[in-house]
């Protein structure tokens, strides 16, 4: 298939999307980072599916990332990453340069709802507030019908759609299923930072989530001695260290003490230098 | 004319709105307050000549009033309100609750840009972000191609023309001249607070700017000199207290030390108990 065509600038998306709304196109916007992988393309899929026009954003996004994270270590592989959506469909590619999205007297931004405030938010302080506001950029950018966003950033999917209920953005927000390697391990763009020794060990966060499922199952309703149990495994797995293991209510995302479904387990933690995060909801 | 039809909750309003984007049809929204006055007014007008559609928003806005202000006396008159629009033509009003616009877990919010932190900003701390915020709600809430406002509020339309120039919201805004009494006053909700004797002070402000633009057109140059001299005359008038009386950049709202055109006066001063703002452009 032939490559997207890919839109550098904010003057052309607009253009673009004017013509396409002048017809009557529905749009659908996939929000990525790049280096994408088959989590990425199945969103991707789902766009090409329910959108007339897909258009896939792939921007580091700097004011998501603390000083201390890895901003300028990110992958970034736009030669691959449209080799590999010409495989998926015919999308359209918005990668604009950083000065597009944030130009020198940028200045207004998104105060991020409460859903952001514990897990990530105490871990990394600014990042939903970036993330929204550049997600809300890229919606009214695209003016899309919709938006697609992996069940993998479990809390950002929900910062995005209390922002779109509490703000009224006219889109519908599609969230797609963790797609995950064949021994479990979550797909993630910063995977590639593992070695062979750190790769084996991250397994231990699907690991500790099946596990944790079937405890629910089986009658497990003390949402603390989870947590503690579930930390435990990864800890005894030799990850570097636990952000968080977390058993939630999926809406609001406050701590369950006492376990009643529908209930999403969360862990965030860290092998050799990776962060790696990963979820589960029982419904 | 028939008097304007009410929607009273976001999902008529939103119903509405799809029904008008299915056949083509481009919107304006005048955001108000309500006690609408002929400046109001000239918005509708204008909106009527732009766009097909035009929906005039009347809400009340707890979150841009401080606890010291006027929230509670802040003069609500549909009836008339409704009256004085069936006059101008044919329009939809928006008049939601309270708790229409702000559910019980609302939670994200703007934060002002820059433009919002001088003169109003710094004698009505949060004023500006629940501007913000409520604008950017009636603009997705109604999907405006238009949106307009009065340059009265002179602040108030680079904080939101700011705002969608950096969160690229799809909208156009266009800035309406300040609408007069024929002494000059500049129509306002709050000058049903004024007794006769206030109202004679009041006038202060506008003559003000007068002499002040007569300044500059006959050669002023130090805006210092100019800012001082303005507070001069409205104490002399008679006001209780000059919040601001400033010479400014119109972009930036930075105070200009040395005058080059185009340039705005900004005045906000309490007459008794009620706060008024005036402003005159030279371009």
């Amino acid at each position: 298939m032939l490559l997207p065509e890919v839109l550098r600038n904010v003057d052309s998306l607009k253009n673009q999307v004017g013509t396409w709304k002048q017809v009557g196109k529905t749009i659908g916007v996939v929000p990525t980072m790049g280096a994408l992988h088959d989590g990425h393309l199945s969103l991707v899929r789902a766009s090409l599916t329910e959108a007339d026009v897909t258009v896939v954003t792939i921007f580091v996004n700097p004011t998501q990332f603390s000083p201390t994270e890895d901003l300028d270590s990110y992958p970034q592989t736009l030669e691959s990453d449209l080799d590999k959506l010409s495989d998926v469909g015919n999308v359209w590619v918005f990668a604009p340069a950083v000065t597009e999205i944030y130009p020198a007297d940028f200045s207004t931004s998104i105060l991020a709802p409460a859903v952001s405030e514990p897990l990530e938010g105490e871990h990394r302080p600014n990042h939903f507030g970036g993330v929204a506001t550049v997600v809300l950029k890229l919606f009214n950018l695209t003016e899309a019908n919709f938006a697609f966003f992996g069940q993998k950033d479990f809390q950002q999917q929900r910062v995005v759609q209390q922002m779109v209920r509490d703000l009224n953005v006219p889109i519908k927000i599609r969230v797609c299923p963790i797609v995950r390697e064949p021994d479990g391990l979550a797909l993630s763009s910063r995977n590639v930072y593992l070695s062979s020794d750190e790769r084996e060990i991250a397994l231990s966060l699907s690991r500790t989530l099946n596990w944790a499922v079937g405890q629910i199952l089986s009658g497990q309703r003390d949402g603390y001695e989870l947590m503690v149990e579930m930390r435990q495994r990864l800890i005894d797995a030799g990850v570097t260290r636990v952000d968080y293991a977390a058993v939630a209510d999926p809406h609001s995302l406050a701590t369950m003490e006492t376990i009643q479904l529908p209930v999403v387990l969360l862990l965030a933690a860290t092998v050799g230098t990776t962060r790696l995060i990963d979820n589960e909801v029982v419904a």
